[in-house]
Parts: structure tokens; C-alpha cells; sequence
């Protein structure tokens, strides 16, 4: 593969630019006799949509998707699911500036040392807008999952310096930040106000959990569970750590703290592992937790170089959220459901069952 | 593939038991006219081995490798390499107790529940002694990338609450902690005594970086650079979180902090993205950061259930490193290094060139 | 994968069902810098189209192809190219008949009892429709490799009980039969109008020829490069059967017959081996044959049996090429091309070059 | 991959040179609870070994095959399988001949060009020494099989010129033509006894069958059961053609001839498709054949040209078997096998049962 495919037995196939014409993908490997309608993949793209807030990018993206083929009669039919968004708001507007700039912690620069070249226009296929068919992709094993008792779900537990504590599920759809802590929202509002002042942007943390996630699912050595879920998570724009269970605070903990000690009627009694052991799922919640960096477009100037190799200020103008965190929960649930997805597949593959 | 295969175009894949006849591996993918011989694979080996030292577990293993094919006249020929290890330290224990019991934080647990079935002796597929076939296969890309100016080194960056500084490269290889720093190694062995007093083990963290990487390495949009790599280091028996770069700490960076800035003169001026944009290498080391689980084998007793699903109290005898952590850097750089050439050659393949 | 993605560094992946809302593919890893725009596509996807002659269906599809990604400013960018064509002639008809029946030598049967359920509008995903996305993605292909000196073009051998010489490839491209002779055609023509009035149908024997290939495409032992070209082609739907050189021929000759011998100023005296020795291409034309089941599709009356396992008289009206073979030498050249592009690049990425 | 993996699911890589010092190979995704046993692999080993009768080559091979990993207690264990066989039989021989002249037919000039080099000892890894792996791999997958009722047997259906009928599959086993006609052994002997006079060599087709596989083994659109049969077979040393069901004999056929026409009491009544339809398989026995080339080695001198590129006059001599096609049928089944067990996991994976 080249690098836009995600899955063994699960596959998603992406493809498609900020300002080309579409974006689409190609879901293979989904077994029939799944429901699934547009609406089903609709619902999670505007989670994911920008605009949904003022602090996130204005830019108005109808982000329609269309199912083309692989579902008949209401259900998946095991053929592959072609899935496009045409590109509806592509401002023309003048990139002459961009076009040979390398915008400071943008891909500009290894794009353009990759290939020779790059479709500059909004950042090309780097755009944060290729992760729509992510989540549209994402929605379908979701359902599939969904439909076996494994419910997977994130929030934002870190926005820049504010940590939140999880309060309840029901807060987190209730709030664009997708803060699980409806109290708090008011301060993160005021935080990002001042951010937008200073001109400034600022990372998050995000955290995602899947539950009921049978047993079994991962295989060693390789593709175990938790390196598929780091690989998954860290694929994702502006993602730079990834974390399973106690992840980073393990590093300090002693043994007889960090194991989870079992008892015939509690089961597991804590959950440092998150939910995986020797690469495989152990029935506990799988937690991961992804930190992403902050929004690298921002207008403040910043010193850079041109094509050319000659110094260059760079501001980024145009519609970009102050914070890219913001919209990564929805994405984040989507990569954790493609691993979880194909891994499930796989364990059926293997041995004849899943959960 | 079915989990123990790393790898596209530069392939690994392993096989063999903690306490079974043998391990082994194929690389295949090898370029021809690489210079190689079996030295230059006991060197990694060498300073994996347990034995080396008293902070270590004490089972002594020969772990000579041979090379049983694709190298010819002293040079790879573009064939597969196949590796072998004969098991000849294997005790003949007595497993009758643990046959049955679920170690606290082991893979007994998930192993049982997946295939039914664990070959118990050592820890069996699940044991870190798989690992020597993962630094003898990452030796080999080392030597590889090592003639293309690509140098790849780890060091411990943290044991248990105990933080280390970077100082010098000759240092790491002095001390059998990759301590960085030789003055500190006093400090070090005096927690390791006492953990062992305690009956208890601690967590660590490794730093492995890559320097000389060109930039291009790495396919948006699934398969770049710093997802592969997150893969093959949370790959690695007990890590529990990988950083790039700046990892976790961009949670809390400001845009116009974190950013790397570029000038004409000096390039970029700073790394926090760990010489990876947009999921190709930028030419600026690739810097990662693994946090490792403490040992879950400790003689404090804890509570587990066994395969009929009753009580047990659990203590774990024999030979076991207190921190599994200070084994890992020759295992982190050897996973670092395969991901690194097999996304060499999967460049060269799609752009004609790397570096 | 799940059945519906080909090649491994130049990964071509479709979906699509006869009567869906479209058909499409995406095209990754193709190398930056190839000039491409739709009419390089439009050109192959024309010969392959239905209704272009009255010997073969007279569906009218439009056809028209439209690159969706992975193009800028009139060449590829190194991400994925997305090909889409919208389904326009979707006759609504009734399909009430053939809803429950198995057609003989149908792929109903199949993927009725695989998925347990399909999409029997024309054929769903097993209609030769599908091949269209081949053609579009072959082209581009061949394309590059034309670029290269590489040069794939096919023809009709057989049709039927008529055996046709090579006469010269401007003949080929003169007649709806892809006929290398010109003056074989009008007896072509009596034979379709006959096995018409006959209500039946004929096999038909294509042959496919690369010339240009540069010694040194395949990977020995599994990937070699004749076993990927078998594949590329038994692929093509009613293909039965797939020679490299000699073919079934070289079952009775000799070894001193068959050996190609070589001279220092003619090379190669001979071709038995088609262009590939140990799974290696030798620098000679590769040159594959393939055979062709008659069209199932007839309406001469045929038994079958239905869904709920009962008798059934099968007629197959609607628009059906009498020989599915006439269609089929676009869609093998695209095949071949495919296999060829990807092992280009495996080559590229494992050698350091590749012609 | 590089060219060393077969399969998805079910994998087997292999490595080693015919002179080197072992050939091995890795089973991975075996399911857990097989009973396996070394000398399950050895049956077909020695099945397929040279020197069991005096018309193969007389060199002498212990080839007893090591399990080095992967079962425990008799039974797999879900891990990856481990296999080796030490070459013992390595003749110290003078090698400074062929070490720069490539005999025609052979891989030596191919190898040369790709690698830039090759181990010229007896083949290296183009000898079909390599293909005792394959058959040891396969037969893990043939007892997986069978003990959900799919047999896989062979048979040399034509030895150059002589064709012969299908009597029994105890005919088979008792000679060492797997000749299905006791009567026919003589022919056959006096036969070779004549090619080894005249110092030439000769070609041969070998028909394998697998019975009892169930319906809805294969995937749509690329990775159908026949092209991963073709590929498979194709990928046997000196295999030049693949037939599947009537094969070439299908291009004369009429639509109202070859489609096998089904009852509800007796199924299918014919099998033209040979098992396979849509690439997806029937439930009828799956037929292939597969012709092999004659053997490259002969006594008979022939023109060739050395590294250097100047005439050479070659003549091979040392242990060949004057007809290739004679130690086939193993190989040809072990391949069949293969294929087969990797869909059966996908299917299994992919729609939660097979068979």
C-alpha cells in the first residue's frame, strides 16, 4: 500500500484534497447484513464538521455524503461501500503568497521535498478536511460494533492548560468542545476568546474509550491491539503522543500498583493496562489518550523559508480553528473503531469467533 | 498477515517460544550488497542479553545467532535472510502452579482466553525473549541505514521517578542502564537495590533518536512516518505510550511556541515536531519517547483468579529484570530502525530516490 | 485486503455495482510528476465500451470518467488519484424473474450462498461493468510505463473455432474484434451473426504483449512476476484459463526445443519462456494468452434451480455480448499494465532502480 | 512484501538456498487446537523428495523437518510455526564454471541482472529445493482441511506427448509418476529411459482437485479463489500455464455447452467451471492444472553467453531430473492448499463461518 489504506480485513482507502473536486473513500471488507443508510454516516460527520461553533473554522461545508455502492435494499451486501463528498465551498481565492512559502510546522515543506510539488490550495490532501472520510468510514464500523455492545466514545481532556475531569457522556454532545464537564464550558469559552486576541492557537488532549470490547481482539507481535490503536491515533493531524491505560504515569508507577489485580467476583479491580494485555483486549474498557498540537496557522508572523531557500515572514490568514483539538474527538472515535473493526474480523478470521 | 510480520517492503517476521526449541526470523526485502555477517548482529544482541549485569534477570543465554541464508560471499544478495536462535538455556522447571493461574498484568489472561490454550513455560510467545529477534532484524536495517549516514541510538531517559539528562552518547554504552549520564549511574543502582528489597519493580521511560533521516520518509495519509512508528514501539512488551517530539508537552504549547521555525542559515530552529511534518520526515532527527510498564513479575504476593475462575495469590519466582525498561533501548532502537528502512525503501520505490 | 484492491506499492482499489449510482476506483501510489489528465483515461474506456460495434452489448453508457484527486495543474501529485463514473443508463426494470433464479454459470449462485443475499440488478458487482475501473486505472498505467519505453497492447487469437495469425497492431485497433488480421474480420462477423441466430454463444482466446520491460521485474519466490501477471488475468471475469510463452505447449516439447539459447549479438534466439525466467522478467516481450469462457448469458433455455431450491427454466434476455472475449483486450492489457507498475516500483524500492 | 509471503490470513514465508546451510519457513495464523506433529509434514516431504526413484535426481536428502515453535502439548497453539531442514547433502563442488555463465532456461541470467549477483550454488534460491517449504507449510493446511472435509489430491495427467486418463487415486500413490493409471507405468518408464539416452528432458501437466470445499470460498473483484489458485500455481518453478474447469477448452465451447446446468436433485450435472464461479467457489470440486515446462538442466550442449557477455558453449550436468513435471504433484497440492486456507480464514473472517 501507499499509505491511504487503513485495515487488513477491514479496509478504508481514502482519497481526496481540501480544495480538489471531491472526497471520497472506499470501505471494503464490511460484512453484509448491516444496516446502513447516509444518515448513519451523516450523523458523525457534523460532529466532526467545522463552522458547528465559533470556535471552530468558519468555513461552511455542506459535507453531504453519498453511498454509491455496496448497499442494497437498506443493508451492505459484503461488496465494497464507495463513499464520496463532493467539494461544495472551494473559495477561489488568491494563493500566489502560499504557493511558495513553507508555512511553519505545516507539511508545505515535506510535501514539497516528497513529491517535487504540492497541491498548495488549503493544504492539499495535508488539510485537516481529509479526516471526513475517516469519520465517515469510522461511522460504519461503529454501527457494526455498535450492534456486538461495543460503544466507543471520546472527549476532550485537556484543552491547552484547563484538564477536565469526566463528569458524564451526556455533557460531552452538549457543549462544542465536547467537554464531558458542562460547568467548565464557560471558562474554556473565555480561554479561547483570549486565544483568538492574542492570535494565538493551543493543543488538547483527547481521551477515547471502548467498551465492551470482548476479549481477544489483537494479535501478537506486531499488530497487537495497542500498536494498531497507537498507529491508528497517531495517523491522525497534529497528533504527536499517544497513550494506552496509565500510558506516561506507568514510567513512575511500582509493579504491585500498576498491575490490575483480578478477584473471581470484581473481575479486574483497576484498569492500568486500559484494556489491553500482551497486545490483546482483556474485556476491560480500552482507554486511549492522544495529545495533539496546537493549530499551526496562525496569524502572529512567524520566520520561514520560500522555494527558493530565501527567508520569508508567514501569517497565516483564512479560516482556521484556533484550536484543532477541538474537532479531533469525533476523528479520534473514528481510528479507534477502524482498528477495533479490523481487528475483530481478523480474531474472527482466526479463530471463529469474536466475542 | 496475522501479527508477526512488520513491515512492507523490508519485511519481518518472527517466530519462536520463551522455553521452545528455537527463535527465529526472515527479513526479506534485504537490498543486495549490503556487507554482513553474524557479528554484526551479536553486537545488538550482545547488549540486549539478560546476564549483563546484576540488575538484570540472571538466566544465561548464549543467544548466537547464525545467518542460514541470503547472504552470500559476505553479502546480502537480495534473497531472504533467514536467523536463527537455538533455545539452550531452557530449564526444566516445574510449571505445575502457574500452568493454571492468570499472572496479574501478564498475557496469560488474554493468550488463555484467545486461543483457548498458552504454552505457560517462561511466558511462552508473550516472554521479552521474543525481542532478540527484533534487535538481530534491526541490526541489519541499523548496518543498512548506518552506510546512508542514518545513525540510530536510544538512551534511558527515565527510571521510575528518577529523571536523566542526555549527556553524551559514550556514556549510554558505559553503564548497563543507557544512563546518559555517568554520574548518575550510582544513584541508579542504589533505587534497583532497594526496589529489590521491596519485592517490587518500576516503570521507564526510553528516548530513541534518529539522526541523518532525510526528508520524504513516510506516506500520508495512514501509513506516515510518526504512525509507524508509534506502531512499532508501542509494538514492544510493555510500553504503555509513545511521544514524538514534543509529545504530550504540545498539550499545553502555544502555536507561535511550538512551531518550528526555519531560517535560511540554520533551518529549523527548534524540534518540537520530532522531525516529522505532516507524516514525512522534515531532514531534523526523528526524536520518540516510550514509556515502559514496570515488571509485572514480582514476588509480592498478589490476587488473580486461575483457569477455573477460583481465587489465587499469586507470587512470580524466577528470573526476572525488576525494570523491564533497562533492557528496552537496544529493542527501541532496533524497531525505530525498521520502521525508518522499510519506509526507505518504500520511498525509493514510489520517488526513485531516498536521501 | 477484502478482495477488491490491487498491487501493493502501485495499489489500485474499486468499487461499483452494475446498477449502483456509480462506479469507481482510487488510484495510489502512483509517482509524482505524470502528466494525466481524463482523456488519457477516456481513450481506453472507449475501447473497451459496449455498443461501440453490433457485436457486443448495446448498453450506451456515456462512460465518461472524471478524476476526482491526485491531479494538479495537469500532473499527479503522489497522493491518490480518485476516478469516478456516475451510472447513467440504469434501465428501470423488472427484475422480479431473476430476483430468486440462479442463471447458469452465473455468479449468482455464489454470492448468494457467500453473503447471503446480492444485488442481482445486471449482475450487481460480478457484471462485467466493473472491468471499466480496471481500464481507467490501467491506463494511467500505461501511461507511465509508455514513458519508459514500455509498451502493452493486446489482441484477439481466437475466436471461437477461429484461429487468427498475427498480422500487425494497426489491424488490431481497425475492428471491433480487436482482430490482428483485417481480412479475418468479415468471416468474424458471419460467425457472431450465425452463433446469434443460434441464440448462443463462443469462447474466445486473447493474447497480451509487453514489449520494453526491462530485465529484472519480480520478486522471487511467491511474488514473482509471471504468477502476478496469472492472477491479474484469471481476475478478469470468464477467464478459465492463463499461458506465459509456451504455455500448455511446453508440456510436450523438449528441454533442447524449449530453452531459449542465447548469442552474444542476437540475444535471445527464441521466447518460450514469454519474457520471464524464475519468476524474473528477462528483458524479452512478456507475452501471456488467455482463454475465455462463451457468455453465460443466452437465451436458449437452460435448467437451474431457484432460491428456495426449486426447478427453474432460465432464459437470459437483455443486452449481452454474444462473446464476452470481444470486450476483453482492453481489460487484459489493463490487467498486465497493472502488474507490470507495480512491480516497477517494488523493484525501484528494492534495487535502486528498475530499467 | 518482498516476495517470500503467501497469504492474507493464513501466511507461510520461506527462506534458504539450495547449497546454503537450511531452508525454512514461518506458518503464521494457524489456528490454535490443530493436532500437527512433525511427521505430518514429513509424509509429503518425502512425497515430494528427489531420489525415490531413479527417474528423479539421485541426490540424497534427509530433508527431516524440524517444528520449532507454535505447538505445544501436540497441538498449534495459535502462535506462529517455526520450521527448518538443515541441508546436509551440500557436495563440496567445483562451481568455477557455472559461477559466471548463464544456462539458458534457467534463472542465473535474471537473478544476475535484478541482484547484481547470486549464490550459482546449485540454484541457489531458484532451485526447486525451495520448494520443500512449501510443501511442508502445506501440509499443516492440508490436515487443517481435512478435518472439515476438503481433500486435496493430484495427479500427472500428461507426461510430454503421453496423456493419461484418470483410473484411481490408490493408483496414484503406488508409482512414482503419480500416475492415476497402473498400466501406464511401464509406458512412462520406458519413456524416461529414452530421454535420458537422447540427453534431453521433457514436459509435463499436473491436474490437482480439491473435493468437499463449501460453497463462498473467494473475494471479489481481485483476490478471487481462481486468480489466488493461479497465482499460486503459477508461482511453481517452471509452471508456464494454469487452466481452471475446461480452461482453454473453453474458448471453442458454446454458452449453451459449457454453462453447468443445475437440478434440485443433482446439483450441478456438469463442471466446466471447474468449482469456481465469480471467483467465488461453488461447493463443486475445485479442478486446476498446471504445465510445466521441461527441466532446463540437460547434457545436451547449448549456446549462452557468461557475465561478461561473450559466447559459451553450456553444458549442465549433476543430479536433474530429466522431467521437472514428475515431482509436481506434491508441490501442486501444497499450493492448492494454501490458497484454499487462506480464503476459508478470510471467508471466516469476512461473513463468520466457511463450510
Amino acid at each position: 500500500m501507499s499509505g491511504n489504506t487503513f485495515g487488513k480485513l477491514f479496509t478504508v482507502t481514502t482519497f481526496g484534497e481540501s480544495h480538489g473536486e471531491a472526497l471520497g473513500a472506499i470501505v471494503d471488507g464490511c460484512p453484509p447484513g448491516l444496516a446502513l443508510c447516509e444518515d448513519d454516516l451523516q450523523r458523525d460527520l457534523d460532529r466532526r464538521r467545522p463552522g458547528s461553533s465559533r470556535h471552530t473554522t468558519q468555513r461552511k461545508e455542506a459535507d453531504r455524503v453519498r453511498i454509491l455502492s455496496g448497499v442494497f435494499e437498506g443493508e451492505t451486501t459484503g461488496t465494497p461501500i464507495g463513499l464520496l463528498i463532493e467539494n461544495t465551498d472551494q473559495r477561489s481565492k488568491d494563493y500566489s503568497k502560499i504557493k511558495d512559502q513553507f508555512r511553519p510546522a505545516h507539511a508545505d515543506y515535506t510535501y514539497h521535498h516528497k513529491y517535487g510539488r504540492r497541491d498548495y490550495r488549503g493544504g492539499g490532501r495535508s488539510s485537516a478536511r481529509e479526516t471526513a472520510m475517516r469519520v465517515a468510514a469510522g461511522a460504519i464500523a461503529r454501527k457494526y460494533l455498535a450492534a456486538r455492545g461495543v460503544e466507543i466514545r471520546g472527549y476532550m481532556s485537556r484543552l491547552g492548560p484547563l484538564e477536565m475531569a469526566f463528569k458524564s457522556w451526556e455533557a460531552v454532545e452538549q457543549n462544542a468542545f465536547f467537554c464531558p464537564d458542562a460547568e467548565r464550558v464557560p471558562e474554556l469559552e473565555a480561554y479561547m476568546d483570549q486565544l483568538r486576541r492574542d492570535q494565538d492557537s493551543v493543543g488538547a488532549e483527547v481521551t477515547v474509550i471502548a467498551e465492551g470490547v470482548p476479549v481477544g481482539l489483537g494479535e501478537p507481535v506486531f499488530d497487537r491491539l495497542d500498536a494498531d490503536i497507537a498507529r491508528a491515533l497517531m495517523g491522525i493531524n497534529a497528533v504527536k503522543g499517544v497513550e494506552i491505560g496509565a500510558g506516561f504515569a506507568a514510567v513512575a508507577q511500582r509493579g504491585s500498583e500498576h498491575r490490575d489485580e483480578m478477584t473471581p467476583d470484581d473481575g479486574f479491580l483497576t484498569n492500568n493496562a486500559g484494556g489491553v494485555l500482551g497486545g490483546i483486549s482483556s474485556g476491560q474498557p480500552v482507554v486511549a489518550r492522544l495529545a495533539l498540537k496546537p493549530t499551526s496557522s496562525i496569524t502572529t508572523p512567524g520566520r520561514s523559508v520560500n522555494v527558493q531557500g530565501e527567508a520569508v515572514e508567514v501569517v497565516t490568514k483564512g479560516r482556521h480553528d484556533p484550536c484543532v483539538g477541538i474537532r479531533a474527538t469525533p476523528i479520534a472515535e473514528a481510528m479507534m473503531a477502524l482498528a477495533l473493526m479490523d481487528h475483530w474480523l481478523r480474531q474472527r478470521g482466526q479463530n471463529g469467533e469474536a466475542g
